[in-house]
């Protein structure tokens, strides 16, 4: 069966801070019209730091759309134009201060994919070592280090709810 | 450390279909101006139906942001008011024409905390027997039925993208 929605036209609602709500008229596959509101989202990275054989690094940052507290892997968004792999380098630096000697790519998820297009490709990053935290000027985060059975058992327990945090184990 | 962030001033900017695309100035945890935009969505719900002890249903579903055909575990938003559970017996049956007769609440997700407060409550449906199959007039669906382990698979090779199809695994 074809699924597929044809584009019959396309609106731009409004341009965020850095995303765009757009509108679009559809063709359904009955040959009705439908309409889709999508969030257009310049994709992003995560990546799961490890100190050592157990030990991972994560982020604690506060999170205005749940007015919560979050843990989560590092992650930030992708610079026009930039590649993954770089943005993973650098938001890891940015965000917990570390470099990485190995750095290797295990996965991509759609988080929203309903109503966004993001795209947040996962890293897993290895042997650390000491480089310069520098956050962006708006964010304001704290590290936590834990155990991979301690990520897994507050994901049980329902204290990590970040979907990105949670997908990036069904890569290891 | 102390990283909440105060809303100063909120501003709707656009309602659409379903979801409301918001503005917020906060006051940042250094006592700085900060400026957030926010997709604010209703929430979901999200089952993961078992045919018998390996075999579990999925859908098959065009995601216009992506311009692609995505498999995903069944899902849908909640109705005003909802309560979760109602909504996961309601859509898996609009959804693949099944009624189960145990359904068991697993965990939630945040699938993008960073800009839109979403929730999607995890779901697992046993004991299926046949109801209506009954999709929305716009939505226009393919069922696939596979192994656990197929899922896996497909997960580590990257067809199978989504990421309430690959969180719902951690809760099992």
């Amino acid at each position: 069966m074809n699924l597929n929605e044809k584009t019959l036209k396309e609106r731009i609602i409004h341009k965020g801070n850095f995303m765009t709500f757009v509108n679009v008229d559809v063709e359904l596959p009955n040959g009705k019209l439908g309409n889709r509101d999508i969030l257009k989202h310049p994709g992003a990275c995560a990546i799961l730091p490890f100190l050592d054989d157990e030990k991972v690094i994560l982020v604690k940052q506060f999170r205005k759309p749940l007015e919560k507290t979050l843990i989560e892997i590092p992650a930030g968004k992708l610079d026009k134009g930039e590649e993954p792999k770089k943005c993973a380098i650098r938001e890891l630096e940015e965000e917990t201060g570390y470099i990485a000697k190995e750095i290797s790519y295990l996965g991509k998820i759609a988080t929203a994919p309903g109503f966004c297009d993001e795209i947040i490709y996962l890293y897993k990053a290895t042997g650390l070592i000491k480089g310069k935290k520098n956050c962006d000027e708006d964010e304001f985060t704290e590290l936590v280090v834990m155990s991979l059975e301690e990520v897994k058992e507050k994901i049980k327990s329902g204290e990590i709810i970040d979907t990105k945090t949670i997908s990036v184990l069904a890569y290891l």
